[in-house]
């Protein structure tokens, strides 16, 4: 899986600029990773005898999953590159990854399908922290 | 069509707190109006003969659709309503419709999609900014 | 909103076949209004005191979300088209519209959201079968 | 990011039924790994000179991106299992990959992305057709 992006970007025809290209294969392994582990913990939770404890949890699972996929359609492009477009969805995902993970969190001890979405959700908020300090 | 989200609306059985209910129904409608127009856009674009004057243009209207679309499913929910992401994506819907209404009104004298759509990108950053004004 | 998508089929600049455009048009519209009457349906559902009696509901419009947003897409572009890809998401988001159409009619007695999305779904499905018979 | 899907479906607390969990596993690796080089190929199309000669292409790995999310989503979720929608979002996911990698494979031996690309299609195909079968 890793290897595609990386391969991807490899092969991308035309200037990249000056971007971390690490940084960016990263990050958008760790938006679609995070997109996936949303949307299974949300199932997840519904199948918990406590569902009416986890709506919240459900929930931000939902929005991080979109959020995170938009992230990384945004990210896969480089044609016509607008570092305003880039800066503000990542700001957005941070922001989406930092109460999910926080809501998982929450969670965790009780139940380990949020302990391993918290952890996807805290490594996609630093990837795109680190991708926007890169950025400038 | 619109009717459908006011209705949706209507019929959420919890309380949606103060927020301005025709304000958020047409910042959805408008989203999701924005990422059709976005989609058959970078379409048109592509049938056009002249499409490698296009690409910029074409690269932008499919992240603002991911965007909008994005934008759209967050603001379609209120359980467990969390203002830090409704705003974030909000700031990010309003950014990649602006750069796309741009973009796509450039081309608006050559281009009736692009004409089409660069009133689609407006009205939608318009009402998120509304939405965006009146959460506070 | 109707007419945006109409508007950019009309300025689509080839030739468009001879699909039925009226039949085209009505079904991006249904399938855009479908997903997001099911977004917010699975939404209303977790507001629910009785959430847990509604857990394949919310699944089932979560699906069907996802395949009526990749349907309104796929049937928004018309470069180089490809009629097994528009059957065969056709197809799918017929079988999910069904599904989620009797899950939420199941429970439309009881929540007004349910009835209002079985409707969407129920519509959704009509016109996804009717634009199927058109291609032939 | 494999480690992710496979753990997320370690984690889920109820009963999965007897269906291959390292197919299924595999299969929405695929579908997130395809989406992504679909989205990238799209773009890196976009910035090749020779643009105009790959329109059909770009077109092609739109709808099999959206598709291949779309198929990620729903594979992703266990509760409320429905094989009808499962059967057919995969076999519209395994007719997008089929076209997608046969248009892909076209350009190969011009354009790199365009021969990743294929390979990640085709990959997704036969994981796509080796569920489809141990689902029955």
């Amino acid at each position: 899986m890793s290897s595609t992006v990386k391969d991807m970007l490899a092969t991308y025809p035309a200037d990249l600029g000056d971007i971390d290209q690490g940084k960016l294969t990263r990050c958008i392994e760790e938006c679609i990773a995070c997109a996936q582990a949303c949307t299974a913990c949300a199932d997840a939770c519904l199948s918990e005898g406590m569902v009416s404890d986890l709506t919240k949890c459900i929930r931000t699972t939902m929005d991080c999953a979109d959020i995170c996929t938009a992230t990384a359609a945004v990210l896969s492009r480089h044609t016509g590159y607008d570092a305003n477009i880039t800066r503000a969805i990542l700001k957005a995902c941070v922001t989406a990854c930092k109460a999910c993970g926080d809501e998982c969190a929450s969670h965790a001890d009780m139940h380990e399908h949020c302990r391993v979405c918290a952890e996807a959700c805290r490594s996609c908020e630093q990837a795109c922290n680190e991708l926007l300090a890169a950025l400038g």
